[in-house]
């Protein structure tokens, strides 16, 4: 390092890199946070009924700004820009965490399942009312038996021709609807999922819009709800269960986008595979998943930015002699706890950005995607929100612990982002099954019989069908034929001889992993089928194969987004550090599965132990930029609520 | 499997083999815990004040059944039985855990304290009625700014000869006492751990007794203390923040054991050096590190009780066709996340036996216990809470996680579990750096030179003096041919010709790791200094290296303890069962590190791979056995307080 010249971030250059096309509703939204800022007290000091209620006040407060409409269309109110809307949803996440989650229920799920399940009828009824917060609603779909498994759901709502009403009927406790938000307190409208019933036969999964309470907060007649009680977080987001007990509405609240049932009870639909048709429909919710992921990203960052600031201010245990003790950032381990997080947080967000922009091509030009596209897309939000949820709660919770007894007091925000973002990673999906849902789309390459396969379909139709597909395109020569192209050494060696800082080494070794992981399950799942086993027990034992092969797949997706992103920025000290921090995030992940390396003769011990060396300088050369690379992310100092920092 | 038959478990008898020698006081403890179980209930329905004063109620109302009591001397109504104080106190962890926690700080640290640092006269005084809880106090050692860092603490006892008092005084804000349980409500009187000043000099930290509220409840004179307000969990303990502005105290409120002051102001201990006679005051107090550690494992008990019931009656996804879905449990992934933690549970407990027999066995006669083995008890303390709390982070969540949205609601314990033991990490000794402390022992080779050591006079110690010595006594080549007189293959290809489920083949992994490790830290410190690096600097790079040596120290103390309770088991399906569970146990702590032992060559491959497809069959066979393995841990169905398996 002895010619090495630190860089000099130039914060506001960095902040505006990562506030991105969207630096405007960005803005705005933490003006909006910092000015109800007292809410992350409130949380604290509130009773649950009190604070639940206060929630409201304020997403009802900042609708008014705009920044909760920007999804929708103008004509009912709405500013007609995706991308805005999820970069404005993601920002909330600076804040308090029941403000962001009862948003999301009010304007992205409610308004968005009326928005994209519901036909100009049901907009003209309904939307303006949602997206002003004038009609308070929730999303019934999870039941408390069912509930990665939508299919499944047990509610029923059956067809009485001659009322011309659909009947909605829970049949027994496992079939309530449950941890519905805004169920507990607020909302007079729910729309729910069940089983569409005609003449004794469910056509499947379909979304009803349900009155539950009247003008004055009383149940409906038939409604039952229960609230849910006190949770580990987001307690001002009153979640309950619903029962039905043969709740009638008219025909007319079926939300018939994607399939209708006449007068007469004649089903009709233009997608005629059931399970296709379901996936459809479940497909048109992604912003949800997108928006949970962007907003665990966005928690990974406060975390970090009060966790860094106090590890570069607290002293502990002094050189002897000397008049001062030692910052904690300068030690070694803190160094590695916080820093290749840091690290990840740039990577994901750069990853969730091009994600957000997929996202807004192919909502904003419904003709311009075809399905493999939007199959992708639906992929790839899975995935994002899986890896990204995961990285907030172990970064909050590293960020708590090196903040030692500090960061378990309330009074710091660290708990409360800690106990608020846990359950990201289950509700919108959760991540296990999303990851499997990463990698069906891999081993089916998204092929048009994607939707209609289950977990057992699946099993079926790779051991028999797709397996010479799957591992035809990770062929391992073919694979090191294009690396041949792209790296020093020209050979197999490509591992041995490129710098582990190359980024072409790094990104080689990503996708060499990634596609070796899905041959491998493909042969396995083959294996399994050939050799006489159930399906079932195939997939139980493949299953840690299958999450590892998907994880594979978003990591290498991150990096590329990374690299990318560093690579189009223009020389200078800015470039230099992002350098620095990707190196980090790609040999971080190479560090943390290298075994995997190893075992398949792709990494040798040398090497293996290299990589963990420049790990150590890179921190070193990390640390001094860290300050400047939290205080980037621009959370407003009103947020961080950092009492220890005072 | 063919020919393998499924063990079935003796649940009574595996229940006696874990409770072991303190069987009656384990029963007693469920018994009270059971009695006092709307305490659950009450720690969410009840504002804090409330909740505060109701775990008082409940921790004085236990001390009646003589639990509280058990480490103390006869005499002053205790139970004289060390070993049993502190199986009861683990026992507490089935329950709610502030009261474990507020019962800690009243009996552990404050009567600990008194008993411990104290002589004849303070015993007489006030140990009876700390015992009985007549005598509220609190233990206040840690400030705002010197947490781990004892040593370091600010607040000054200035002994004043003309009146013959201590005056105690905080001299600025970061030496302010800090999360001080007991503090902002209960507490009269406070064990201050303070710099002992005569004539402007320092004599070190000492422990003294202030009163600091009086009989009505009121603040002393000088007193100031400041509630710290809501925290992530335990909110039933009311920790506070404490200022002392000149308090006077009598001369005789020195607790006096290892030092102390004559009447004119001389300064007597018999022990000279001042470092060591910190250590051997902090040593004493070595019995709330093994009590947390052993309460971090049994709440990791309850949560597994939980998890593995859920999964075993969760159906989630069927075959088509199948008339039922499969059990949560039955998928691979599923086992993999929750076997090999009730794996380590079984082993962590087993070495928590081996630690509090060793303690009982020190503490009962403290003639026998020479200072290197009280050094190496203290290690083992240390390291035995470092893992055992991170173990139980890291399971709780991971069963909140696997219980979905239901492990989200308060009514199922889970959350309650997550947010209480977070702390655990950080009290009683930051976890990194315990095992610093580990390290250190094990580096020194517990040398009389231990104590006298911080961090950098470690490495320059080690460095310059016992470099040697590590690496002689940790010498491949010695390690390798005890290894041949144990095991089959007699050369050095042990870790390749040894079967992967041989005891012997798992020690010799283990030893051969942590040796090697520390051998390895012992080379980088001396390299370091040789090539006239700052100590600071070559202590903070070698930093990582040093908690991994220390952390493969503690797995091989854990394996050690769970093969040695395994073997000595008579044949029968018990010991197939744990024999499954220690090899699920030692197979996956080489997974988790197998890139390390790969790295250095004791490793190949194909090996690697073979230790992954093992886990995967014990999974499978451990799997019908779970249901039994945690019925086994006794939790009692009312603290289980899961609504959902209900």
């Amino acid at each position: 390092m002895a010619d090495y010249v630190r860089p000099v971030i130039d914060v506001p250059a960095l902040t505006a890199l990562l506030d991105g096309v969207h630096v405007e509703v960005r803005t705005m939204v933490r003006e909006n946070l910092t000015s109800h800022a007292e809410i992350l007290d409130e949380a604290i000091t509130m009773g649950r009924d009190e604070f639940r209620d206060r929630v409201l006040e304020v997403i009802l407060e900042m609708a008014g700004s705009g920044a909760s409409s920007l999804g929708f269309p103008e004509e009912y109110g709405g500013g007609a820009d995706i991308g805005a809307s999820i970069a404005a949803f993601e920002t909330l996440a600076f804040g308090d965490l029941s403000v962001l989650v009862k948003s999301g229920v009010q304007f992205g799920l409610f308004g968005g399942a009326l928005l994209h399940l519901g036909t100009r009828r049901h907009h003209e009824t309904w939307l303006a009312d949602a997206i002003s917060g004038d009609l308070v609603g929730c999303f019934a779909m999870t039941e408390t038996g069912h509930g990665s498994n939508v299919q499944a759901l047990a509610t029923t709502a059956t067809y009485d021709g001659t009322a011309r009403e659909f009947v909605l009927s829970t049949p027994d406790d496992s079939a309530r609807k449950d941890y519905i938000g805004n169920a507990a307190c607020h909302a007079s409208t729910a729309v729910v999922f069940a089983q569409l019933v005609l003449e004794g036969r469910s056509e499947g999964v379909h979304a009803f819009v349900v009155p539950i309470r009247d003008g004055e907060g009383r149940l409906c007649p038939g409604v039952r709800i229960e609230d849910d009680g006190p949770k580990i977080g987001l307690n001002g987001v009153d979640n309950g269960r619903i029962w039905f007990d043969e709740v009638r509405v008219p025909r007319e609240n079926l939300l018939d986008r994607y399939a209708q049932v006449t007068e007469d009870g004649v089903y009709r639909s233009s997608i005629l595979n059931p399970d296709r048709r379901f996936f459809t429909m479940l497909g048109t919710l992604v912003q949800g998943r997108v928006s949970v992921g962007g907003a665990a990203i966005n928690a990974s960052k406060v975390a970090l930015a009060v966790a860094v600031r106090y590890a570069n201010r607290r002293r502990q245990f002094g050189a002897p002699g000397g008049t001062t003790d030692e910052l904690l950032l300068d030690y070694g381990m803190h160094q590695r706890r916080l820093l290749p997080r840091l690290a990840r947080t740039y990577g994901l967000h750069f990853a969730q950005e091009v994600l957000v922009a997929e996202l807004h091509e192919v909502f904003s030009n419904p003709d311009a995607a075809d399905e493999r596209r939007r199959r992708a897309l639906e992929s790839r939000a899975a995935g994002t929100k899986a890896l990204g949820t995961w990285h907030a709660s172990d970064t909050v919770q590293e960020c708590r612990e090196a903040c030692g007894g500090a960061g378990y007091l309330s009074a710091n925000r660290l708990g409360a982002l800690r106990a608020d973002t846990d359950v990201f990673t289950t509700f919108e999906g959760d991540n296990h099954v999303l990851l499997q849902l990463v990698a069906k789309g891999l081993l089916t390459d998204y092929a048009s019989e994607f939707e209609d396969l289950d977990q057992l379909g699946m099993v079926r139709f790779v051991a028999e069908v797709a397996v010479e597909t799957v591992i035809e395109r990770t062929a391992v020569h073919k694979l090191l034929e294009r690396i041949r192209d792209v790296l020093p050494g020209g050979d197999d060696k490509w591992d041995q001889e490129a710098g582990v800082l190359d980024p072409e080494y790094q990104l080689a070794m990503f996708r060499w992993r990634e596609e070796h992981m899905l041959a491998g399950v493909a042969r396995r799942l083959k294996r399994g089928i050939d050799g006489g086993m159930e399906p079932t027990e195939v997939f139980s034992r493949c299953q840690p194969h299958v999450v590892g092969a998907a994880r594979a797949h978003v990591d290498r997706l991150v990096l590329e987004a990374f690299t990318a992103k560093t690579a189009a920025l223009p020389d200078g000290d800015n470039k230099v550090a992002l350098n620095h921090l990707c190196d980090l995030y790609a040999l971080s992940v190479i560090e943390d599965d290298r075994a995997w390396w190893m075992e398949h003769g792709r990494l040798s011990s040398q090497r293996s132990k290299e990589i963990t060396r420049t790990i150590g300088q890179l921190c070193r050369k990390v640390r001094p930029l860290a300050a400047d690379l939290v205080d980037a992310f621009a959370v407003p100092e009103e947020l961080q609520r950092a009492e220890m920092l005072r």
